[in-house]
C-alpha cells in the first residue's frame, strides 16, 4: 500500500466501499487559509454517482466533515482530517461473485497480493477511494487560486469513438463543462456521446473515454528534475486514478510524429511582460519545469470492467464459467472522473509550489 | 531537485554534461549478487551516442567504475557508488547560445527556476544525466533475471509517421532489436525510418518517435495502490526521461475507444497452472497490481529541441532573433532511449519486488 | 508539519485537543491480522488522563473506531483509518492565556512558525495528539507478538530525584507495572514517587521523570544503516513524544565513562542455539542493527510546562507579567507516557521488520 | 540500508573502508552558493585520523573532489557529487578476524542482516562512512552562515570519568576547541583527558566520552512536528553516528529531576527586540520548534569496540576463543567525532530551513 502522496503538501487517504468511512489527512497546508466544509463539498458533489442517467444510481450523500486542523474558520498549519461516512457498510450484491474474479477488475490481483480482499472485490481500486483525494484537492485548489489565480478545468474530450472538437480553455468554466450530463463543452459531440452511453448501457456494456485538463496561471519554475519532472508527477497522479490507461502532455503521442521545426515553441515577449511561447506543443513544461504557459494534458480511461452483459471467464480455480454482474454499474466513468483529475492536478501543483518556495526566498 | 527514486531500492543520480563525472548511488541492492563493471557496461554502451549515423558523433567512452558496495565480486548490501567520467568538461560550442534560450529546450526554465544554469544550458535535462540511471538499471535487471527470469525488451515502434507493424515479444531479443541502427525489429519499417532520419538530418531538422517496451516473467502482485499503482509508477519513471510527452499501457488511448465487452481480459487457466488472461488489453496490470501477464507499454518522444535549422525566437530579454544551433545534434533520440527505458522499467520493478516481499514472507 | 512516520508501515496522525476528533491512518499493515477495536482500546485506556490522583481529572472516554481496512475481523492490507472523538471541542479555560505565551510551552513557537495557533495553545504538541500513535502502536504490537512473541514493557524508573532500583525485565509484565498508580514496579520507590507527586501537585508545581523501556524477542538484523540505525530511529521516535529531553540506549551516558574492556559484550552460545552476548551494554544493538538481545533504553521527560504556580514571564509584546495557569494540570506525565513509549517502540520495530523481509526472502 | 537523509536538502552517502572511494550526493542545495573544494576540505581534515597521538596513525589524505553541481564557482541547484578516494583498497590486517565477530562491533550484525560483510568487518559502520556526511555538512554550514550567521561549535565535554567544567559558547571558536589535541576548551580538564587516553592506549584499551554541541543564530520556527520535531531529528542525526549511545537536549536527563517552576524558561524581551527566554533549560526548542535561543545538546560515545587487549569471546559457530585486535586502533573517538557532529547538525538545520521557507513566503 502506498496511500500517501506529496513531499511538503502530503495527502494520505483511507477507506473502501463498505467500511465505516473514507477520507484523508492533509498535512502541510499553510496556516491561515480560510476553510470550511463548504469549500470542499462542491467537488465532492460533482464526483458523486447517481447524478444523472449517465452514472450509477446508488444514492450517496458524501457529506464531508473536517475533523482537525481548522479553528475559527482558518487552517492552523496542522494536519487537516477529512471524513465522509459510508452509507452502505455491508457487502451486498457483491457477495455472490466471490469465486469468480471479474475480468479486468482488481478482484484477482488484490486477492493474490494481499491474500484477502474486501467483499466489494476491488478494495482500494474502488471509485469510492477517490473521495479523500477530491476533498484534499479542493483545499489545494482554493489556496492556489488565492495565491496565483490558478484555474484548473477538465472536460470530456471523447467517449468511445466520438471526439469533441478541439477546445481551448479561453473562457471555459466548470459551469460550461457541467452544462450537459456528459460534461463535454462541445454540445454537438455531447449529444452524440450521451446517445452512445445510453445505447451502451441498454445492452449492459460499458465504454471508455478521454479527459482533457488545462491548468492556467501556473508560476514558472515548478517541477523537480529529474525524477519528479512536472510531467512525470502529473503522469503518476493521473495514472493513480482507477481505470486509466494513458497520459499525454502537450503534443503527446501526436508530437512523436512531428519534426522539431514544427514542434519547437518559439519564445516571444507576451503583453504582460512575461517571456512566453507563441505555440504550446510543450503543454506548459520544458525540461520538466513549468514555463508559465497553460498546462494541457489528456488522460485515457478504459471502459469500466464491471458489466451486466454475460462474459465467458474462469473461476479462481480455473473452471470455465459465465459471469453477469448484478446491480447497476457505471456504463461510462469519464464525467465523474473530472473532479478527480482536477483534484490530482491541484495536489501535484500545490506540492511543487511549496517545494519551490525556498528557491524564491 | 529530486534526483532520488525508489523506496527500498533507492537510486540517486548526479551529474551534468560538463562537470567531472556523472553517476549514481544504488542503495538497497540485496547482498550477494555477483556484480562487476562488466555487468553494467553493455547497456551504457548501447546508450552511448556516436554509434551510428543515426546519432550524434561526439565520442564518449562512458566507462563505468564501481566505487563501493561490492567486494570479492559480490554485493555487500551497502550502497553501490557508480561513476562515469566526463571526457569534455569545458563548455564549448554552447557558449554563444547563452542569451537566447533554445525553443522547447530547458534553458529558459532552468534559468527561471534556479537563477543559474549550466553552460550546456539544459543542466540535468541533458541526456548525459541518464547514464546513472542506465548503470543502476543494469544492476536491477541482473537481479530480476536471476530471481524470476524477468526479461525487459524495448524497441522503436515508430519514427515520425512511419509505424512498425505490431510486434509481439515472442522470441524478441535485444540482439534482434540491435540488428539495425534504428533498432526497429520490423526490417521493412526500419529501412524507411532510417531514410526519414537521414533526410531529416540533412535539412538540420529532428523527428520524434515512439518506443514500445515489454517486460515478461513478472511476479503477480507488484504495485502499491493507490498512489504507486504499477502503471502510475511506470508512467512517472518514463516521463522522467528527457523529451517524453506521453505514456500508455496495454490498450492505452485506443482502449478509451473500446467497449467493456471487447476490452475485458477473460481469465483462463494457463498451461503452467497459473490463472492468466486470454487477451492482454490490461497490459499486465489490474487495479494497479501486476497480474502475471507481460507488461506492455509505449512512450512518446518529441523531436529533439536542438536543431541546426534557423528558428525565429526571442532572447531572454524579449528581443526577436534567429537561432541556428551549432555543432552536431541528434536528429532522433529514440534508438538511444531504449536502454534508458529498459533501465527505468527495471528500477521500477525492482523496488516493487522488494516492497512486496514482506507480504510473501 | 511532518505527521507521517515509517517507510513500509506508515502511520499518519491528525488532531488537536479541541477539533472534532483525533486519529491516524495506518498504511502497510499486513493483511489477515485478526483485529478489532478491542485490540486497540486497552492501551488507549492506559494513556487516558484522569485515571488516578497522579494525572489530570478531565474525563475523556477515548473510544476508538476503526473506519476502514478491516473486514470480517481481519485486516485487508489496505489503510486502517482510526478515529477517537474529542468530547470537549470548544476552547474553554485556555482563552485568557492568549496574550501570554506559557513558558516552556509550545504557544510561542507555534505562533511564530505558523502565524496562527489552536485555542489550546500547543496545537499538535498537545498530549491528545498521541492518541493516534497509541492506537496505531497497538496494531503493530499485536502483529509483532504473533510473529515473534515480541513483548514491549515500559515503566517509571525515576520521578524527580527518586530512582527505582535497577529492574530487569525477567518476568516483568504490564500488569505489574500498573499495580501502582505511578507505574513503578519497585514498590518502595513507587510509594516515595507518589508522595513526591502529591506534594508537587499541592504546591501547583510539576515534576519530571524517566521511563525505561525493554523490548524482548526481537529478530536479529533490524535497523537500516546508516541514517536509520535502530538507535537513531528509536531516538527519533522517542523524542517526537511531547516533553522529552533525552534518550539513551544500553549503557547510554554511563557508557561514555567506561573502558572498552568493560563495555564490550562478549559473544557466547546461548541455550537456544543462538549466538548472543553475555552482557548487554549495547542495549540490543550493534552497528545500528539489532543483535537479538533485548532492546533496553531510557527516555527523560521534563516537568510539564503548565503549572498553577505564579510565574514571572512576558507577554508576546514583551511586557512583564505574572502567569498562573487555571484549571487542573498533570503534575507528572511519566505514568501516562508509558503506552506512548510502548507504541512508538512497536511502530519503529514493525517498520524495520517489514523492511528487512526482502533480505530474508 | 537507508543512506539518504533529508526532505528538501537530501544527502545520500556511499562507501566502505576498502572500496575505491567514499562520498555523497547533495541534492537540493540552493543555486548560486559560491563553492569550491576549499570550502569543504577543512572539516574533512579535522575528521582525519592520524592527526595526533590521540587517534589512529593510518595516513589518509582525504582530498575531496566535486564531481558535479558546481560551475564557474557557483552551485547550479543540481545534485552536488562529492568523492574522496580510498588509499588502501585491499583488506589487510582485518583478514584473520573473519571467524570471530569482534565484541560490540558490527561484524556479527552485518553478517546476520546481509549474509555478507566487508573484509573490514563493519561495512558501513566504519568511521570512513562519515566522510560523505562531513563533506555535505560543510556545504550546509556555509549556506547557513551566509544566510543567518549560524555558528555550530562542538567540543569534548568528558572523556571517561573526567568532566570539563561547564562551558558556555560565548565566544567559543573551533580554533579554541582545536587548541589541544583532545579538543576540550577547558585546558585543565584537557590535560587530564590526554593523560587518561594515553594510559588507556598503553594498555591497549579504549575509553568513551561525551560531546557538547551548540548552534547559535538559529531562525525561530524550525522543526516539523510531530515526528520531525527539532529534537527528534537531531537525536536521529546524532545517533546515526557510529558508537553513539545517548542524546540529550537542554536540561536533558538532569531536567527529569527538576520541578516545572525551576525548569520553565521565562520569556523576556531581548536587547535585539526579539522575545527570548532568560534561561535555556529547553535547549533552544519548545514544542519541537526552535525558539531562537541557542541549540544545546550532548551526545554520549561508547569506548571504541576494537581493542588490542585480549578479550574472551566466541567464534561465529559458538566456540570460545580469545581475541586480540591487531594493528593500531583509536583509543578514543570523541575528538575526531567533532566535525561529524557539527556536520549532522548543519544537515538537520539546513533541511528544516528549506522546509520552513514556504511558510514565510
Amino acid at each position: 500500500m502506498s496511500s500517501t502522496i506529496g513531499t511538503l503538501f502530503k495527502v494520505s487517504t483511507f477507506g473502501e466501499s463498505h467500511g465505516k468511512a473514507v477520507g484523508a489527512i492533509v498535512d502541510g497546508c499553510p496556516a491561515n487559509l480560510l476553510l470550511s466544509e463548504a469549500d470542499i463539498q462542491p467537488q465532492l458533489t460533482r464526483r458523486r454517482p447517481g447524478q444523472s442517467a449517465m452514472t450509477t444510481a446508488r444514492d450517496e450523500a458524501d457529506q464531508v466533515t473536517i475533523l482537525s486542523g481548522v479553528e475559527n474558520g482558518k487552517t492552523l498549519g496542522t494536519p487537516i482530517g477529512l471524513m465522509v461516512k459510508n452509507k452502505d457498510q455491508r457487502p451486498g450484491d457483491y457477495g455472490e461473485m466471490s469465486n469468480v474474479p471479474r475480468p479486468s477488475h482488481a478482484d484477482f490481483t488484490y486477492q493474490m497480493k494481499y491474500g484477502n480482499r474486501a467483499a466489494s472485490g476491488g478494495g482500494r481500486s474502488s471509485a469510492r477511494e477517490t473521495i479523500g483525494r477530491v476533498a484534499a484537492g479542493a483545499i489545494a485548489e482554493k489556496w492556489l487560486f488565492e495565491q496565483f489565480g490558478t484555474r484548473i478545468v477538465s472536460w470530456v474530450s471523447s467517449v468511445g469513438d466520438i471526439d469533441a472538437r478541439d477546445l481551448t480553455m479561453e473562457g471555459l468554466t466548470r459551469e460550461q463543462v457541467d452544462a450537459n450530463i456528459i460534461r463535454c463543452p462541445d454540445a454537438v459531440a455531447a449529444e452524440k456521446m450521451v446517445g452512445l452511453v445510453k445505447k451502451t448501457a441498454a445492452r449492459k456494456d460499458s465504454v471508455g473515454g478521454v479527459l482533457t485538463c488545462v491548468a492556467e496561471n501556473i508560476p514558472v519554475g515548478l517541477g523537480e528534475p529529474v525524477f519528479e519532472r512536472m510531467e512525470a508527477s502529473l503522469a503518476q497522479a493521473m495514472l493513480s486514478i482507477p481505470a486509466t490507461k494513458g497520459f499525454e502532455i502537450g503534443s503527446g503521442f501526436s508530437g512523436a510524429r512531428m519534426f522539431g521545426s514544427q514542434h519547437n515553441d518559439p519564445f516571444e515577449m507576451k503583453a504582460d511582460g512575461r517571456l512566453g511561447t507563441s505555440t504550446n506543443f510543450s503543454g506548459g513544461v520544458q525540461g520538466g519545469i513549468s514555463n508559465g504557459e497553460p498546462l494541457v494534458f489528456r488522460i485515457a480511461f478504459k471502459p469500466p470492467a464491471t458489466i451486466g452483459m454475460a462474459q465467458e471467464t474462469s473461476t479462481f480455480e480455473g473452471e470455465a464459467t459465465v459471469l453477469e454482474a448484478k446491480g447497476r454499474h457505471d456504463p461510462c466513468v469519464v464525467p465523474r472522473a473530472i473532479p478527480i483529475v482536477e483534484a490530482m492536478t491541484a495536489l501535484t501543483l500545490m506540492d511543487f509550489v511549496l517545494r519551490q518556495a525556498y528557491r524564491n526566498a
